[in-house]
């Protein structure tokens, strides 16, 4: 079965954006960067909510490149760019059915609101996340209230030299 | 001066108890605990909330051993424990004053609430936090919305074998 990870960056207050969307706090580095790039290397799909896709179109970044981009909506059907594919139907349930299809591993991207769904549903397998020195003070959450505790293992936590704190977890599902 | 280190253990989620105050989540272990022992020896004064006061006399802590314990209060004036001294005047005010007073270092403990007055008077100066591994899914927020964006430089960053991760950082004052 393919691999889950939710993944991204996010400040030490757990935000992942400003309320306006805006990431211009984050950090680009080339140590970072190629931690990231042995990262992409293990996966093919991309799964983000619908605030997510239009956060990174602004940004104008209409689709992760190289990997099958799914975008749930129940409002958007169609998009710019013939690389994403836009999904109606129960994100859990078809992330169930992406799980169970022969490929390389699965990134959800961005979003607490989609996450909490997808961990409520028990599909999410690890956890990714590059904390950002900073306390931005409001903003978008990382994480929204769950119905249950989940419990973590602690994989890997690596230091770069620009300050982030890079985490990952295996979720005991 | 003194410095001022907000410090405690936070959930990944950044929940720093349940919503009914349980911390039995919190993972005891023999190298954390050494460690906390060093950053013991550097302060002589702990100050807190009232609301994390109340949460430790129920679990049987009416004070902090071998330091000074002040809890901001506009309620409660005198406590059970000589120990503690109950303070009504601004809680950054006397801080602002403590600080300028010889001694050691000074610890605020818990409350997320405390802490964002006393971060936005510009008051704390370091930030020490065990990541325990667990997504507790609601509780009592570590950082509570602020006025404005602080920024933190990396001090140190352990992985103890618990499955913690051990972070400290100085604000950016």
């Amino acid at each position: 079965m393919r691999k889950v990870t939710f993944g991204g960056a996010n400040s030490l207050d757990n935000f992942i954006a400003r309320k306006d969307d805006a990431v211009d706090w984050l950090q680009w580095d080339k140590e970072v960067n190629s931690m990231m790039k042995e990262f992409w290397k293990t996966i093919d799909t991309v799964v983000m909510g619908r605030r997510t896709y239009e956060v990174a179109m602004k940004m104008g970044m209409p689709a992760y490149p190289r990997v099958k981009n799914y975008v749930f909506s129940r409002t958007i059907t169609k998009g710019a760019d013939k690389r994403v594919a836009f999904v109606s139907e129960d994100a859990a349930e078809f992330l169930r059915k992406l799980k169970n299809q022969s490929g390389k591993d699965i990134c959800v991207m961005g979003g607490g609101i989609l996450a909490r769904s997808l961990f409520e549903a028990k599909l999410i397998d690890e956890i990714g996340f590059n904390i950002h020195p900073v306390l931005l003070g409001s903003g978008i959450p990382l994480f929204h209230e769950m119905k249950f505790q989940i419990d973590l293992d602690l994989l890997d936590c690596k230091r770069p030299k620009n300050g982030c704190v890079i985490v990952s977890y295996r979720v005991k599902n």
